[in-house]
C-alpha cells in the first residue's frame, strides 16, 4: 500500500501565512481535491489534477480523495484555515472509519494551518488572550437547541466565543438569534469582533459593541469573535483599537 | 514616531511550520525579546541584539520590547505557538493599555501561528473536529476554583477541552486533580490526547482513556485534549488509531 494522503491548511488566504510544509505537500501531491474558492489559492502545476467540489459535499470529497489514494496517488485534499477546525480533516476521519478497511493503511497527514480566529485575533490584538471557546453556528449538522444550550453554557463560564460559520443563504436568521441570545447575558458593552477574509483583498476586521452589533454585518467569510466581561479595548492615537483580554482574572463572574 | 513591535508566533517547533510571515518579520527585525528556548529556535542574524528572559516574566518582557520600539526601533517578541493564545499578545496590548501614552502610536503587528492545540491534533487525526474550548490550567493568574467552573460548564455543554499548561513545577497537582473533576462528568471510555514537543525532536503524541489516562504523562511541554462523549477512536493497520470528533451531533448530551 503506498498511497497517501495529506488534508492540507492554506491559512487564512494569503500565500504569506501557508507554511513550508503546506506549500511542500502542495507541491508534491498528485493530485489536489477541494472546494473551488480553495483551491484558486493553490498554484497550478504541471501533471498535477484537480477535483473541485462543492462546499457542502465535504464526505463525498473526502471519499473520492481516498479512493484515488488506494489507487497509489499521492493526494492532497486542502481546507481553508486549519483543517482540523471545522474543516475537512473530520470528514475524512469518518469516511475512513465508515469506509473499507483497505482505507485504514493509507498514510494519512494532516499539516496543520493558521485557523480564521487566531488570524483575525492577531489583526485586533488579543482578545483570544484568556480561556475561549470556538463554535460553529451551523444547525445543518446539530439541533439549533445544542447551539443554544453551548452559548449559554460559553457565557456563564466566562469563556470569550470565536463564531465560526455565522450565517449562509440556507441559515439566514441563526447568527441574529444567537446574538439576542447573547445580549440575555452578556453587557451591551461587551466588544464584538467582525473579521472578514483576513489576508485576502477584501479583509475587513471591525470592532463593535454587543448592543450595537448587527447581525447583517456578518456573512459566510466572515468570523466573529464575542468578548468576555473581561475583554477590554485600548483606543488608540490614530489607529484601530485594540481588543484583548486580559491573562488574569480578578474576579469570577458566575 | 516611527517604532515598531512585532509580536511573532513560531509554531510549534520546527522551521517547517513558521509561515513566511513570521519568518519576514524576524530577518527584519533589529531585535529581538523572548523566552530563551524559544529565541533558540530563530537562527542568529548578524547585528540583531536578542533579548532573553525568563517565562514567567511576560509583562517585563513587553515593557522593555516597547520602550525600545518607542526609540524607533524594529522590535520583535517572539512567542511559541501562537501569540494569541496563552502567549505574549495579551502581555503586550496590557501593556500598552497601562503604559504611556506614546506606546499607544506606535505600529504594533501580532503575526499568528500554528497553536499547540492544532499541532497535536493534527498528529492525531481530528479531535477538534466540533465545538471546542482552550483552557490554561494554571492557576498563576486566576482562581483554582474558576477553573474547575470552566472545566465543569465545558463537559456540562459537551465541548471536546484542549488544556494548556497542564502543570509546572510550581503547579504540581492541578493537572491530577482536574482529571479527577473530569472522570465525574465524562465516561472512562473518553480518549484523552497526551500532545509533547510536537514537531520537535522529542516529540511524543499517545491516546489513552480518562479512565486510564496518568496525571505524571504531562509537563510543561504537553497539550492534553479530552475528548467529548461524541469524540471517537478509529483502529488502524500497523498505525497510530485515528482520534476524531465527528462533525454532526446526534444526540445532545445534557
Amino acid at each position: 500500500m503506498t498511497g497517501r494522503l495529506a488534508v492540507v491548511g492554506l491559512g487564512p488566504g494569503d500565500a504569506r501565512s501557508l507554511t513550508p510544509e503546506a506549500d511542500a505537500a502542495l507541491a508534491a501531491a498528485d493530485a489536489l481535491y477541494g472546494y473551488g474558492p480553495y483551491l484558486d489559492r493553490v498554484p497550478a502545476r504541471v501533471a498535477q489534477r484537480r477535483h473541485t467540489s462543492d462546499n457542502r459535499e465535504e464526505r463525498a470529497r473526502a471519499e473520492a480523495a481516498l479512493t484515488h489514494a488506494a489507487q497509489g496517488a499521492y493526494v492532497a485534499v486542502v481546507s481553508g484555515g486549519d483543517p482540523g477546525v471545522f474543516a475537512m480533516a473530520a470528514a475524512v476521519c469518518e469516511a475512513i472509519e465508515c469506509g473499507p478497511l483497505i482505507w485504514r493503511a493509507l498514510d494519512v497527514v494532516i499539516i496543520p494551518g493558521i485557523t480564521a480566529m487566531l488570524a483575525v485575533a492577531a489583526r485586533i490584538g488579543a482578545p483570544l488572550g484568556s480561556d475561549f471557546c470556538a463554535l460553529s453556528l451551523s444547525d445543518n449538522l446539530k439541533p439549533w437547541e445544542l447551539i443554544e444550550q453551548r452559548l449559554d453554557a460559553a457565557v456563564g463560564a466566562g469563556f470569550v466565543i470565536a463564531l465560526y460559520n455565522p450565517l449562509s443563504r440556507a441559515r439566514p436568521w441563526q447568527f441574529g438569534a444567537a446574538m439576542e441570545r447573547l445580549r440575555r447575558h452578556l453587557p451591551s458593552a461587551t466588544p464584538v469582533v467582525f473579521g472578514r477574509a483576513v489576508g485576502r483583498p477584501d479583509e475587513n476586521v471591525s470592532v463593535v459593541t454587543l448592543g450595537d452589533a448587527d447581525a447583517a454585518s456578518a456573512d459566510m467569510a466572515t468570523l466573529v469573535i464575542i468578548g468576555s466581561r473581561a475583554t477590554r479595548v485600548v483606543e488608540r492615537l490614530d489607529r484601530t483599537p485594540l481588543v484583548y483580554t486580559p491573562r488574569a482574572v480578578v474576579e469570577v463572574s458566575a
